[in-house]
């Protein structure tokens, strides 16, 4: 069994909100030739604010080459993945010698040694602790990090995985590039930190998502869907409209999984912790999938408040989910995160109280 | 059962001799203050030659920004590595969709999708093949790989793991940067592109590396040992002199792990695939483990013939081992390759002829 337990999610201090963000992207870019447009978009992106790691004027400060930025990101991180950490293994009454195994997501920017190597430092794992840092999955590694604990788990039933999400989307800000992706991506996404720890053997008292079987899903020829183009000033977002297709060709393989461990279809589970890459592909996902009306309520609020926060944001609106206090014991649902690739990891499970 | 079998293994055309790499380094660093020690430290590291992607003219050229280096990281590694893929399965007659995980390492660029979603587009692997990329574990990788591997199979007996590495040092060649450290890696790292497929159940006439057993090692406080700068100009290699102490450290805790499995110390093992980080670490690794005079003469030749290439080089001697044809059913032996963390990744298994 893995369990995926509770987490703790932290948003850093500086709130912006989207009339802020707006009137600072027009400031930046007053000769953009289709404002109307990408006002319109923004404006139906439904996301109403998000925290960044820097006061907005700092996110925004123009020529900022990619060594400086990692440098900023490379201090911040440390700090809050050591805090996130802390507060999560406090929660469940465990030390950092209990964790077997380490995954960190992080798409904003580049360590060698990743930052495990720097939270291995500051506190006391043990010398054997696997360290498996990802980079390159984007907006699909949190489901990426939790299907990769659950094969981990099985080959080790006793073994616990420590996942953390660090993103500082404020570092893949380019206010110089004038691209609608980019001032798309600079009003979408917002800064987490987020951990949970993944048991293969729960204790008395634990309680959470408890995997049953998981998937994942490739799209050939979309490389430009979802990417990254890395020029000097770093990170460059890229979307492409055609990402709003995939979910029709996703959506029969979600069911299959499914259908295959429970008999049902996705539409007859009780609930849905999706990734929030923006509400178009919510709504697409709540159509493609025929999910009752407000199946997704967890994942448009966490999208509304936090913005997409990448590798963050699933464990953000599990966080939401439980303190709702909606999921009872036994009911089913489902992961889902999709990112650069085209990727989608999926799984199901059920809602445990040990 | 984890079954690492014969790789494939391809360096690119351009064979630069030491003499001619330090040729060219005396040109562009030419008021580096010690060169007289610099020369004997270069000269000591006990590397021939090395191969690369581009001709050394190319390689040295001044002024290339990240962005730039990047690209042409992602342009030849594309070619390399659909190649080698290509090659491999062909040994092993297999399909890409006979394949449920790509394990793809590579330190020497960055891409998101990564390299594994480029290899997907042009080859026909199942849509729902497991992608783990990872960019951040240096020289440790390819063990790392391995023993992920192992686990992965473990909890999933009947599949099989693609293991790419994919490394093209020439893209971390830095030629305005004094640093000793710059000069040293100029003249230690090498490109190459190397992959083997990693069986749950072999089949008849197939051979190689059975895993029994794999381990783990992080150092405290060792950041500053083996790491990258990250600057506008791309990623810097920074090794510190401290990392040589580390082996003493280390070796107990190889020995314990074979002594668990086998009731033997690691000098009582047959064969040794090391990690040919260098002539030093090789040096400390056969003192502090009593190895019999010899016992890494195919990590020596692969440093001396091809440089270190990062997490290619197991691939490389594994692939000398068996060429030399020295194995034998049941003779045990065992994988090791250190890196940035300080982080040390280790197995130990046996010939299998199946």
């Amino acid at each position: 069994m893995a369990l995926l337990t509770k987490p703790i999610v932290h948003f850093p201090e500086y709130k912006v909100t989207q009339d802020e963000m707006l009137e600072a992207l027009h400031d930046l870019f007053p000769d953009y030739p289709k404002w109307e447009v990408a006002d319109k978009m923004i404006r139906n992106s439904e996301v109403d604010q998000r925290y960044l790691s820097l006061p907005l004027h700092e996110v925004i400060k123009k020529d900022r080459q990619w060594g400086e930025k990692n440098e900023i990101y490379r201090q911040m991180a440390i700090k809050m993945i050591v805090k996130v950490t802390n507060h999560v293994l406090d929660i469940n009454h465990m030390k950092p010698k209990d964790i077997d195994m380490i995954i960190l997501t992080s798409s904003t920017g580049f360590l060698m040694p990743s930052l495990i190597a720097y939270l291995m430092n500051e506190l006391d794992f043990r010398n054997n602790t696997i360290q498996i840092p990802v980079a390159q999955m984007g907006c699909a590694a949190a489901s990426w990090a939790i299907n990769r604990s659950f094969d981990y788990i099985k080959a080790n039933p006793s073994h616990n995985v420590l996942f953390i999400s660090a993103e500082l989307s404020s570092m893949v800000f380019q206010p110089s590039d004038y691209d609608i992706s980019n001032l798309i991506s600079d009003t979408l996404f917002g800064d987490c930190v987020a951990a949970s720890v993944i048991k293969g053997h729960p204790k008395s008292g634990d309680f959470g998502f408890q995997l049953d079987a998981i998937g994942s899903y490739f799209k050939k020829n979309s490389i430009d869907y979802i990417k990254y183009d890395v020029k000097n000033t770093g990170f460059h977002f890229h979307l492409s409209k055609d990402v709003m297709n995939v979910v029709e060709e996703l959506a029969p393989h979600i069911n299959a999984l499914i259908f295959k461990e429970y008999g049902i279809y996705a539409k007859d589970l009780n609930f849905f912790l999706f990734h929030s890459g923006g509400r178009k592909i919510l709504d697409s996902l709540e159509k493609c999938l025929e999910l009752p009306e407000n199946s997704l309520r967890h994942c448009r609020s966490s999208l509304r408040h936090h913005g997409n926060s990448i590798s963050s944001v699933i464990l953000d609106i599990f966080d939401g989910k439980i303190s709702s206090q909606s999921l009872q014991s036994g009911q089913k649902g489902m992961l889902l995160a999709m990112g650069p690739g085209f990727t989608a990891e999926f799984s199901c499970g059920h809602w445990l109280v040990f």
